[in-house]
């Protein structure tokens, strides 16, 4: 027989009735193995002896057990565990055996059209070249566990069980603030920044609290695809400003400003994307005075600010004077790399109140422990170490892939080498169709998951992003060793 | 002098230029403080020697050095490392010492004022019951960690970071379509079903294919607040319907459904929010009829399934015939706890298609991190244990507590036992204001996080949930001791 003595512990002053005590610790055995279907169990009178209660308690227990058809209560054998113990069997109804969702269904729905699917690489591609993503190699993963192990010490874990706030937790925020002001000149409070779960959330939230359906918006042609996607499919008209080897051309965009009721601008001052041209002072300065003239919202795409060659980067435009008018947008994403998921906001306190509502209803808030996990890396000097180390070996690796591309595809491709970020922008000339040379890439095993622009009216571009940050030194030569001789088959 | 031999390795195939190679090398000592400022360099031709380098290499590297303001060339000293270092300083513009952000903005913004914002509880509240979630201290926090480390294994992390999928990991999607086939009598495959990083943005998104300003949308009377939200938020018309005992009163339903045109549904059947209640068989089989005989969308919110106490739970709307006319919804977070964020929508494949392009704009993708940490756990049976080992522990609390109440408070609160779900609806009598009574329970040090129903037209509900689930039996004595006080002292 089993020690029942020692195995069932009754609290005589808890609220919890005896017999019910009794039961759900006979079940918990039932279900731990230690009482198997067929045992005998002590005769009531028996177990009252042993643990000291009155037999009609006893019985109480073993009663609703039986109800519960845990135990029966088999004639000369008396309580016995089950054979054919309860098992959780969900009570289904109206049930026929196709799933209803093979077919189609019969509402009505915005099925998106006008927006594209992204796909990932196909499994089996040799060499996989992005548009311009963080080496995960690089990362510090010890740092980074001891972090997670950190969060799941219980203390921790209970701590931040509670309901948790739409514009990130408080730690994360105070850590993200100080790193900010540190190293982007601003001067802000918890009170201005609001964590995403990445910047295109944040893009998303920002731009939908501004756009109303039929607002122009100005965007810089071209410019990033996705964040024009968003701008539409909120009802944004597009007004598209070329770029050049300065950035935005703001006398273009004065022009704009002039005849037209502009609502909002969206910029990426830093390593644009897709051209990665890096804003010259000039047209920084001469974009600061429109802001402020024309009351236009500006959202400021600063992705990989953190990642910057020459020793004399330039400071966001949202460290200028612009009175609360730039939204600054920046994603922790580019700094650990694809695998994790961050990003923020930075504005007015009283555009960041009606972000957390509308945070709110899309995305309740964000993960707590990723949010802690970054925070301790900011806050224990290891996110900056990463940075600077990362930052010198992007930077080798940025060199080598333009004096590879230099001597490999000089004839064939213009390119500007790029004063920060994780991608070239390569123009193949008019005779090399981008369409086809990649399609020539792809069968000798080389896949550009980057943007590429050569369809429609973007081939007059015939370019796309390279990206150099998470390939080594082989792998480039690889690629680029494709790339010339797809773009040889095209040529001869 | 530094043994430069050993700590400068030159790569002569290396497609980088030798010179910059060095260069890069000598960068390299500097930072990591091996060659202190002031420190000389050995002359070019001891260098070139010492490294069997010609002569002019070491030039150009150390000419590149001094345009870089690395070393100088001192005269009679020869190449020393500079004692002013670059240093990475922004170039700064236009900018005043107030920062930009302490005032207001002066563009338009939508302040979504109808909406309200959820505040965390009080830093220093003695005791705080919530709406009704995990308790984390019951977490397999070791196993989770494993999977953690093996996710931070490199060949895993480098694997993963490829761009990554809008509708989650393939990984997580095969286990999760497993889990809830086995769970819930479904049969679905990956194409139905798309990760989100929680219910809420679940909901969102769904709503968001749906419904077009103006549209007619169904919801219970009460109803989850947030998700109501966001309908409206999206332009709905909401048509209240009453819910008794048995759920959704369905035959009230009807007649709405015969007299408008509907173009979407939000049902709980499930341990509805805020009310516990399950839907009964009959009004869940009459629900399906109305579903697919009027092409109506429904949102099923089945947000904590996984926790029924009784022997015979049911199944899930979505695994009946409804035609692919419901959006099943799901959370992963009500199993793990408010810390972590995940959830999931099930739908037709065509349905998912698009909620896969919205959520591009909204979001790109979640994070491959923690998704590949709930697909381990599932894959090895440790969200199973958990669950089974929580559902045990929250059915003897939601004993406990409904004990406690009916003693303690019986003659000012009536509820209803639920079925599962980790809160309790308690209905205080219209003697007992709610509003009044938890003001002087926050004086006693008791905070209520969870959904209170006691003010404007919600006064006649007068009713409040109190989650048990993450709380012990000394907790939930005190909170309800402190509620009886307050109580009391109303009723004196």
């Amino acid at each position: 027989m089993l020690p029942y003595k020692n195995l069932i512990i009754i609290d005589k002053k808890s609220n919890v009735a005896v017999y019910k005590q009794l039961a759900f610790q006979l079940i918990s055995l039932i279900q731990e193995g230690k009482l198997l279907p067929g045992t005998e169990l002590p005769s009531t009178r028996m177990l009252a002896d042993d643990l000291q209660l009155h037999r009609k308690t006893i019985m109480a227990a073993y009663n609703t057990l039986v109800t519960e058809d845990w135990i029966d209560n088999l004639p000369r054998k008396g309580y016995t565990v089950s054979l054919r113990l309860p098992v959780v069997k969900p009570r289904s109804y109206n049930t026929n055996r196709l799933s209803s969702y093979k077919g189609s269904s019969s509402f009505r729905f915005d099925r998106m059209e006008t927006l594209i699917s992204l796909a990932n690489p196909p499994v089996g591609a040799r060499i996989v070249v992005n548009d311009g993503f963080p080496d995960v190699s690089l990362l510090p993963t010890e740092a980074i566990l001891k972090e997670y192990r950190n969060v799941f010490d219980y203390t921790n874990l209970n701590r931040i069980s509670t309901f948790g706030d739409a514009d990130g937790s408080i730690e994360l925020r105070r850590s993200l603030c100080s790193f900010l002001n540190q190293t982007r000149g601003l001067d802000i409070g918890i009170e201005n920044l609001l964590v995403t779960r990445g910047a295109q959330m944040a893009i998303y939230i920002a731009a939908s609290l501004i756009i109303r359906p039929g607002d122009k918006v100005i965007v810089s042609e071209p410019s990033y695809f996705i964040a024009n996607a968003a701008f539409e499919k909120l009802g944004a008209q597009l007004i598209r400003v070329p770029i050049d080897d300065e950035g935005m051309c703001t006398e273009t965009l004065e022009e704009i400003l002039k005849h037209n009721d502009v609502k909002m601008m969206y910029v990426i001052p830093h390593h644009h994307q897709p051209t990665t041209v890096t804003m010259s002072v000039d047209r920084r300065n001469h974009l600061l005075q429109l802001i402020t003239a024309y009351n236009i919202a500006v959202i400021e795409d600063d992705y990989d600010y953190d990642f910057q060659f020459q020793y004399d980067p330039y400071l966001p435009l949202a460290s200028g004077d612009h009175g609360g008018n730039i939204i600054y947008i920046g994603s922790v994403t580019k700094v650990l790399g694809t695998p994790f998921r961050l990003g923020y906001i930075i504005a007015t306190k009283e555009f960041l109140i009606a972000a957390a509502k509308l945070r709110t209803i899309i995305d309740l808030r964000g993960e707590v422990v990723i949010e802690h996990v970054v925070s301790g890396l900011i806050d224990n000097g290891e996110l900056m170490r990463h940075i600077k180390k990362s930052n010198r070996i992007y930077a080798q690796r940025c060199d080598f892939l333009a004096d590879l591309i230099t001597s490999e595809l000089g004839n064939i491709v213009n390119f500007t080498k790029p004063s920060g970020g994780m991608a070239l922008w390569l123009k193949f000339k008019q005779e090399y169709p981008l369409s086809r040379v990649l399609s020539k890439a792809n069968n000798m095993g080389l896949v550009l998951t980057g943007s590429v622009y050569s369809k429609g009216k973007d081939a007059r571009l015939n370019a796309c992003r390279f990206g150099f940050a998470s390939l080594n030194e082989e792998e480039m030569k690889e690629a680029v060793s494709i790339l010339r001789k797809s773009a040889d088959s095209i040529g001869n």
